[in-house]
């Protein structure tokens, strides 16, 4: 019998840092983030998050330079909607309060605290706060306060508004990772009817504007600014309210219309469970015998679909919508990490994160342009508008790769899920924009009678060397995006033999694309035996191992850039996240050496780097090792391992979990379509279930030390590759392969 | 015979650009310069800069970092103190004028201008200001006005004083060449007596202090804020004042002594002129047959000379003092551009500007560590108080060659004096802690048989190729640092054998800095035969030759930085100028082969670069050349050849065309304290003469086509080498040696 945790508790949450626990029990659905602030004592950081609700400013630069990014584009952290105000009826306010428990039901998106809420004279109530994201309809939030008697018994005066924070100053922090401090927008609120609180939110220069809505739900005809309460009695009362926010409109236009501000506490939370049920029923991953983890596992995939946005014009921020970390920005790790577990499970979801950079095209050809490049597009290393906002060149502009990272995505997401309306549509505009990209960026280099061609100044993933030259990630995935324009043309040419033309694309280009991607130069090390992290890396000295200790790390808040990009020293992995993405490119003998190699060099001060190391030495038969870098991805947040969680989760590697467990654990792969699975299940655990979609049927795995079992739980047939046999998977018979 | 030209009189300044003539008539001792504004209409950019007299602020960045640049210092913009007020006794004011004629007289430092002046009224004045520098009084400015009826006859009243400046925002340019605006001073102002203005300036946070006077001082007795001048009778009528800048101050203390104020106009005039007949007795350069070349080869060491830092507190900005482009920095340049000529001309005031290095050593030391260097020192890529300031590391601290080029000063200054006590009071620490810093810095890397010392991660010179390995320019700069040790360490010795163990230096660590230099890697390109701009350079594509037109230039105004870096580009002499440095190096064959190649890539986009192709142009026997490129550095800002003469002089360009004079035509170096001249006079020049000392001896060297002859004026007789044959100078008879 398989249990599955789903009930987020944490020990000792009076004793958390309250930043801490209102990242991680904050709540979302894509369109707009709630953060479990205290509902009494409250928060210098507010607490709402709205997808792609950004204010601009000029960045200031210290010495700055043409093409650089003119405007920061940060998230606004808008007003708290969990505050509440009680006071006795002479008036004597609770001011302070202590959460004494926190519960976050996975399966149904309820969040359940209690609170021990103490006034000036230290009279104390006891309350309950249950809220929930409105997850179908998703501009609504509930949540319900139950008061009962603790050491006070007597009436209460409860009042609830949505207050206008305070001006804050601008912020520059040393920390590139926090987020900086936006303008305060112009605020306006009003009251449309008694228990109605209307908010209207225009930020003053990036042109957005968004109403928030306040109204109580239950008891009915409350009033949302006074509602008394006795709790003379020793029983529990419960008031619930809902928030509506708005979409985000363009050109600071307010939404004249008033929501339906009626939603019982219970429809939302029947909404919530509903949505739940559906995304556990297509991706559930259960890890049998080890309930933290499998609960950790649950959690990082529940935030993972809290973060995504589902509109086509939002992607998921580094941070989700759990805190204001890096501003709210869109990375290359939506693509990279954290769109395959969409793509295997919920390819409509997929879909719209996709339709978000086909959205932000034209901004991304225009910067190409800044750079000197003539066609093409480059997409921005960090944006929400689509336009780049990173103030640090070498470790953003500089960070090409993103080009080839959105390409792969959109291949994969075809490969899939067959879905080749959208590559008509949409995807294969990105792929052909992004190959003109690199065609143009690209220089030819003969070295003897070898015709190479190269990528110049460029940076990595690692972004503790910068500015090198032939990255060996940023070429091979160069490379692949020259291979998919010939693969993707070839696919929609046989639908229609005359589509190519619509866009502009001859069969000469094709040829071209395909000369270009057979000589992209990819280093390699004739000493090592190994793929060169780029031209340089290998022949740096080694970082001092005396600054390795944990005081020096991570190396970026100890270290100036110059001191770190001088050394062989890897905040990530690199050259192996292309050997994690291309299996077929190498033997195993020199994986293992790239594999010994780069772990000698690489810090792991990026969340992105673990679960590659995980996924990778799970393919390489070392389950032990897969299995130690594994936890540390699966619970970083939940752990605080990397001592910012306030900031916001790390939702990359909440993606990168997955990855480690589908990629690692279950080697899975697509080659040409089939799926591959090998059983690398460390000792430590007893079964791995999980399911996926391969087309447009619905697959259900589960792997333990003894077999490896297939099951098609929905559509058609197909075949796959299981621990290297190829089998046929129906409806009538689950597979079972005994492992060696 | 020969004529020399020193009176610089611009063609038709009614019609120029009024910040370009107030940065060309300039007046300056080093102390304080005064641009030449306006008397009457005045000008925004206030016109007084004192020398290291700078406001600090934050350095805001995009995204900051560790061990990034923390403050910015800033020269300030002071009160302009040529501005006269001249009304009717009715009160109305004349308020509009124009320049009509300016002269700068270079053998007296007077600058002699005409302006028309008029009322709202439209009546006309005639004024003529007159305006000199107290050079050995370097506090004090000396200026006189005299005004003539033109249409307008009747009684004036004068008035003048030093104005309190308007607030001003701060900006941010994307041309990294222009200053930013400080903070606005705190600024008061008394009357001591009727006729002295005291003008106290505080900064608010770097700490400064420095007060001004203002004074009458003809006619005795008269009023400073009103004086009475009746222009009836057709006759000039001359005031004349007097201002004293005082001393800059640490702590924000105001010198409570108030200067004496009562220097004649005259008095000042012959103080300076005494000075520059100093100046031009030792350091005379005359180019005769060719007046406009002549007269801008004085103007550049005029102003060469007005700019230098004479206290050993402060050094040359890279405007001088003439504007407040690049903040008032002292940069590289000041030694390898500039320092060439005064040690070779003013020992003395080559030692004062060493000296100022040698007063920030503890903050370069300290810079060493945040660099994460355990040893030595690095010098600030940009400052004025020893701290780095520059916000662009990749094109700033990243330019390391900064402290070997220092050390190649030292040792320059005491190859040409021999002052040997200099050395061993400041130099020898400058070029250990250097030294130190370079052995700390670099890194072993054997690769076949060959044990290279590297240097990574480097910025050469030219600023269009950053953050690269092995910079030839560096390393080999770093190798000369690693043997001025040893040599100065034996010449410290000799006079001293226990001398060296003051400095903590045993025998083991001079036999350590050897073996360090015998390994320094210098890059060599086996396929062009030459010596290669660093590890990659030469493997670049070329820039586009559809991208080098005029409207394309300078490449930092119209491309992003990282479009620059990929491409095999370079804004100006890199390896070039180690070649220039060091001719024993290699052959002529090579010399030419390299210099082919560079010339190919170089944009000349920096006023560094011209000189050195003109020098080297000049040894290879190719004047024509060499005259080319000398004459546009010779007369750069006289011409505004870059665009931004308003901005301030190009110091180290003026540096630069000395060089071009005497290290190209004449072919000058040192090698072991031997003076090397050969002649490459191009043909466009009948005779080029000079003065420079050499140890204790003036000599004169004159440069015909047919001979060249050498003169020794005063000291001891002294060994040289003339066109390739070794000379006994003594005082009896010159050496005239007939051309090939």
């Amino acid at each position: 019998m398989i249990t599955r945790d789903y009930q987020l508790t944490l020990k000792d949450v009076a004793n958390e840092k309250p930043e801490y626990l209102e990242t991680i029990f904050s709540l979302a659905n894509g369109h707009f983030g709630v953060r479990a602030n205290d509902p009494i004592s409250g928060n210098p950081i507010t607490g709402t998050l709205i997808n792609g609700f950004y204010e601009v400013a000029p960045i200031v630069y210290g010495e700055g330079a043409v093409g650089y990014a003119k405007q920061s584009q940060t998230i606004l952290n808008l007003p708290d909607l969990r505050h509440l105000t009680i006071m006795t009826v002479s008036g004597h306010p609770f001011t302070t309060s202590q959460r004494t428990a926190a519960k976050l039901d996975l399966q149904t998106g309820m969040l359940t605290e209690q609170y021990q809420v103490t006034s000036q004279q230290g009279e104390t109530i006891q309350l309950t706060v249950k809220s929930v994201m409105g997850q179908n309809q998703r501009n609504y939030w509930g949540v319900s306060y139950t008061l009962m008697a603790d050491n006070y018994h007597g009436p209460l005066v409860i009042s609830k508004s949505i207050a206008v924070p305070a001006e804050a100053e601008s912020i520059a922090s040393a920390d590139p990772r926090k987020t900086r401090m936006a303008g305060i927008p112009d605020c306006q609120t009003d009251f449309p009817s008694p228990d109605i609180q209307r908010y209207q939110i225009k930020t003053r220069h990036s042109g957005q504007a968004v109403t928030m809505y306040l109204g109580m739900t239950e008891p009915q005809g409350g009033t949302l600014l006074k509602y008394r309460v006795d709790l003379s009695d020793d029983q529990p009362h419960t008031l619930s309210y809902q928030a509506y926010v708005g979409n985000v409109s363009a050109n600071n236009t307010i939404d004249p219309i008033i929501p339906t501000m009626d939603h019982a506490f219970k429809t939302l939370e029947v909404d919530s469970q509903s949505f739940w049920e559906k995304i556990w029923a297509q991706s559930e991953v259960t890890v049998d015998g080890h309930p933290e983890l499998d609960l950790a596992i649950h959690y990082n995939l529940f935030q993972l679909n809290q973060s995504a946005g589902r509109d086509g014009r939002t992607a998921i921020p580094a941070k989700g919508l759990s805190g204001s970390g890096y501003e709210g920005h869109y990375f290359w790790d939506t693509e990279m990490y954290m769109l395959p577990y969409f793509t295997a499970t919920n390819p409509q979801m997929a879909r719209e994160l996709l339709l978000y950079r086909y959205q932000i095209l034209p901004q991304a050809k225009q910067r190409a342009r800044q750079l000197g490049v003539e066609h093409g597009a480059l997409f921005a290393w960090r944006t929400i508008n689509g336009e780049e906002a990173s103030a640090f060149f070498p470790a953003g502009t500089a960070q090409y790769h993103i080009d080839a990272d959105i390409a792969y995505a959109v291949g994969k997401y075809y490969e899939t899920t067959g879905d080749l309306d959208f590559i008509e549509q949409c995807g294969f505009e990105i792929i052909l924009e992004t190959a003109k990209f690199w065609a143009d960026f690209g220089t030819w280099h003969q070295v003897g009678d070898q015709t190479r061609f190269e990528f110049l100044t460029v940076t990595g993933p690692d972004e503790y060397t910068a500015l090198v030259n032939n990255n060996y990630y940023t070429n091979r995935m160069a490379k692949h995006n020259f291979e998919l324009v010939g693969y993707l043309a070839r696919k929609l040419a046989e639908r229609d033999p005359n589509r190519l033309a619509a866009y502009g694309v001859k069969p000469a280009d094709l040829e071209h694309y395909q000369q270009l991607a057979d000589h992209v130069y990819l280093p390699y090390s004739n000493d090592q035996q190994i793929n060169a992290q780029d031209d340089s890396f290998l022949s740096k000295p080694r970082w001092p191992s005396d600054r390795m200790t944990p005081d020096h790390l991570p190396l970026l808040l100890h270290y100036h850039p110059l001191t770190i990009y001088r050394y062989q020293i890897a905040k990530q992995a690199d050259t192996l996240l292309a050997d994690y993405l291309f299996p077929a490119d190498l033997a195993m003998d020199q994986l293992k050496r790239e594999y010994r190699y780069y772990e000698g060099v690489t810090t792991h001060d990026s969340s992105l780097s673990r679960s590659i190391f995980s996924i990778l030495a799970a393919r390489m038969g070392e389950p032990e090792k897969a299995y130690r870098y594994f936890m540390d991805t699966a619970r970083m947040d939940l752990v605080d391992l990397q001592k910012n969680t306030a900031d916001g989760l790390h939702l990359a590697n909440l993606g990168g979990s997955w990855l480690a467990l589908i990629a690692g654990f279950s080697g899975f792969y697509l080659k040409d379509g089939v799926p591959f699975i090998s059983n690398h299940l460390p000792k430590e655990l007893n079964q791995l279930t999980y399911r996926m979609r391969v087309g447009e049927s619905l697959v259900e795995v589960a792997l333990s030390a003894q077999t490896t079992k297939v099951q098609l739980l929905d559509g058609p047939m197909l075949q796959l590759n299981v621990n290297g046999q190829l089998q046929t998977l129906d409806h009538d018979t689950a597979v079972a392969v005994t492992n060696d």
